[in-house]
């Protein structure tokens, strides 16, 4: 693609293009790393980036790149074309979507793909390789399910929704649209709901379901439970990273960010826009609020207000356990400070 | 199914049945929480619910409860019918099994199946489509085999048990009766074994087993390891939640509840009616003693009395965790006074 | 296989063979721990081991272990045949290879299999039921992958690797030579990068692949991502356990060992033969030294040092975190002591 039509995308997307500067109109094919680009190869640079090593070393062709003019004067010094614009991850991103496809599939149902005759698939899917799909299921547009995954019954499927090997969908499951579920993950698996019973635990069935709204995205190996009664719920535009348990009943508002090993106990609710770190946990029917930031390994054991940002366990305001956790490397120090003056 | 039927249930289940009132004899034709419950659908209500705000908006047709005057006044002005039990999550739990049924599966082979020939089913099986079972594998009766589920060779499967799609059984597993294994848990994979030689790492093989006893149930995406040789075993009645690593070699007692992300290393002892909330790690060949409680995210290292109930890393005693705990936060209070108190 | 022939494997392995003694060379048909171990059984013995216990009451008829005087004259005592090496668990593994094989599978194509045209495998390959390989794949020889793998398309498979049940391999992953990625583990995921804008995420592409170097090691249900662009890589040699989430553009040295439930975050570094113990989580873009050891539960932060021992969260020196940690139970009693000397 020529750094005119790149130029074009860029324009027409939505990061904020400002100015732009081609030395020569050539053809580029593919996209890199500042430090591993080759000729004929885009990259992009953020402020907050280490400038000028990799700048030194970058063979790249196009460099998307913030309004800097320290940075501005050194692409020109090197005659490297550039792309200014407000947000250079976005542009790069649009750019990424253009030149670079990670699958090639078809639509079309594989031969080998079992599926049952009260169950319908929309137009323009792709349903491959040992796919299941039992009774009753609505599958809409544009779905591609990709080979292994099992959708058990009555499950409800919008349109455009990705979903990746190996993946189980149980009863009672919606997924809305433009969703993504990354492979080997299960949603709608029975909650965990035992009832203490003389020594022994008695099951609590698990009839609900779970509701994924539209441009919700799962990652690999998650699990999201459904509940006794009612559903579990992802709002709108959340994204959620790898080996994350979703406990049964859960209530996630909308674009909420949560990363890999996150786990929320059953019946929490969090509101909209939460951003979970690494490996944090939430107790189960605590209210976590709208905004709110946890740090990595934070555990959330009570009800956390709109906008708080929390560390530690349990969690308290992250500025508090900043202070407390330089603290606890003084320990000893303190501790034979105390020593001494008692023995005054 | 009538609100005398229903009662008929009850009254023979193990809720302790005390007293039922009906005002009208409708037909229930589904459950709910309080809140969410229309007309015609039964729900439950323990007295540590948020009851009165619940109530006053519920349209349930019948609720179960407690033997508690409050609530029971409540219900009769409203006109709501009702059961007072003990233990009306039991109850609940009864009731649900008898009107909601979450997969309807009938018995059969799919042709899709691949079985090796010297394998043997028993009678009234499900095994769905795409399931592989190698070698030498023994299967008892009315057991549910779900899609894509791959049973390598040499396992012993008893009666009644479920075991949802896109499970691995490794071979030298035993599985006994009424036993579930919720979707992509793998049971028998390789122990974590390398012995460090000259920088590098030398492969001890895993040549044991798995065993689990009856009433097992194990959540999603987990992993029970096989260790060097003899066996990993998981008691009878004890119930594990989603994404839990159970390393080589591990003993774990009876009627035991395991919450989602913990991770047990291998050699670990732990005795009967353990509780160990989420994100719990024990440490190798550590011994955990009979009702020990483990808050979430704490780490054992090191061997643990019976009855105790540990918090924290290192994990201490649950009410000493808690006192220095709430001292954490002061810490920095406390170290300005010492240092005010040096300065004098 | 007779005691003769196995002392012949142990002299032509590498636990260093010292010495022997036979008292009947009888024929060995199987291993197992000491204390389980019957007759025609072989066991073995290290220093750290409850020696007198175990040896009072095993019937092991041949026992590798180091040497020590002790032990060697109690088996003379009991009769029983002994190999003394170097490290008698090297000596244990080396055996159990040869007598002890877990599954017996030929090599050959299952009819079932699906394999794009463009597709190439190698010689004398197991290809299971159910596996899918897409297009323009590379598969060497000696490869064995089980039933219900999905490859998805353009991948290299080297020589010699084990990909068990239900695995995905997404597209742009070189595997190299004698590797194992245990069952329902992800390689090449994609990797969780959204940009914010207008409280909303928009989705990086991840267009790069994962590398997996010679003599990894990969547990079950794992998730390796990939990135932007470039790749993810786990060098030579490296050992992961189950449950561990690689996040996109991680950098793994050789020879490391990590622990279940490990959490990698995006563009972390890691040097050479770093062990990571359980639950231990790195942040993104943090690089740990050589030779690092990080205990269970830690989290790292920042940078770390070759050689460094590391505690606790954020992770600090073990030493350190060893002195502050005792006096962490002790926080009520200081306290309470310094309350005494402000109020004096």
């Amino acid at each position: 693609m020529l750094i005119t039509n790149i130029i074009e995308i860029i324009k027409e997307g939505n990061s904020g293009y400002i100015n732009s500067c081609i030395f020569e109109n050539i053809d580029i094919s593919g996209a890199s790393s500042l430090e591993s680009a080759s000729k004929n190869q885009i990259s992009f640079l953020e402020n907050n980036n280490k400038i000028k090593d990799s700048l030194n070393i970058t063979k790249a062709s196009l460099i998307i790149t913030s309004d800097n003019k320290e940075i501005m004067t050194f692409l020109k010094n090197k005659r490297i074309s550039s792309v200014i614009v407000s947000n250079p991850r976005i542009a790069f991103a649009e750019i990424l979507n253009e030149i670079k496809v990670n699958l090639k599939i078809k639509p079309g149902i594989n031969k080998s793909a079992d599926i049952d005759k009260s169950s319908t698939i929309g137009k323009n899917c792709y349903i491959g390789s040992n796919v299941f799909i039992g009774e009753k299921t609505k599958i809409g547009n544009n779905n591609f399910i990709f080979p292994g995954t099992v959708i058990l019954q009555e499950v409800e499927i919008g349109d455009n929704n990705f979903i990746y090997p190996n993946c189980v969908i149980h009863p009672n499951t919606i997924i809305k649209d433009n969703c993504v579920i990354n492979s080997s993950t299960v949603v709608g698996s029975e909650g965990f709901g035992f009832i203490p019973n003389k020594g022994k635990w008695v099951k609590m069935p698990q009839t609900g379901g779970v509701i994924l709204n539209s441009q919700v995205e799962i990652g690999t190996n998650c699990c999201i439970d459904r509940p006794v009664v009612g559903n579990t719920v992802i709002g709108e535009g959340t994204k959620i990273d790898n080996l994350v348990q979703i406990g049964h009943g859960v209530q996630i508002g909308n674009h909420c960010v949560f990363a890999a090993q996150v786990g929320i106990a059953g019946g929490a609710i969090i509101g909209d826009g939460v951003i979970l770190a690494g490996q944090v946990g939430i107790n189960n029917r605590v209210k976590v609020g709208n905004n709110v930031v946890a740090s990595s390994k934070c555990g959330i054991i009570a009800d956390v207000k709109d906008g708080a940002v929390v560390s530690g366990f349990p969690s308290i305001p992250n500025k508090s356990w900043l202070r407390s956790i330089s603290i606890f490397k003084k320990l000893p120090e303190l501790a034979k400070k105390l020593r001494q003056l008692d023995n005054k």
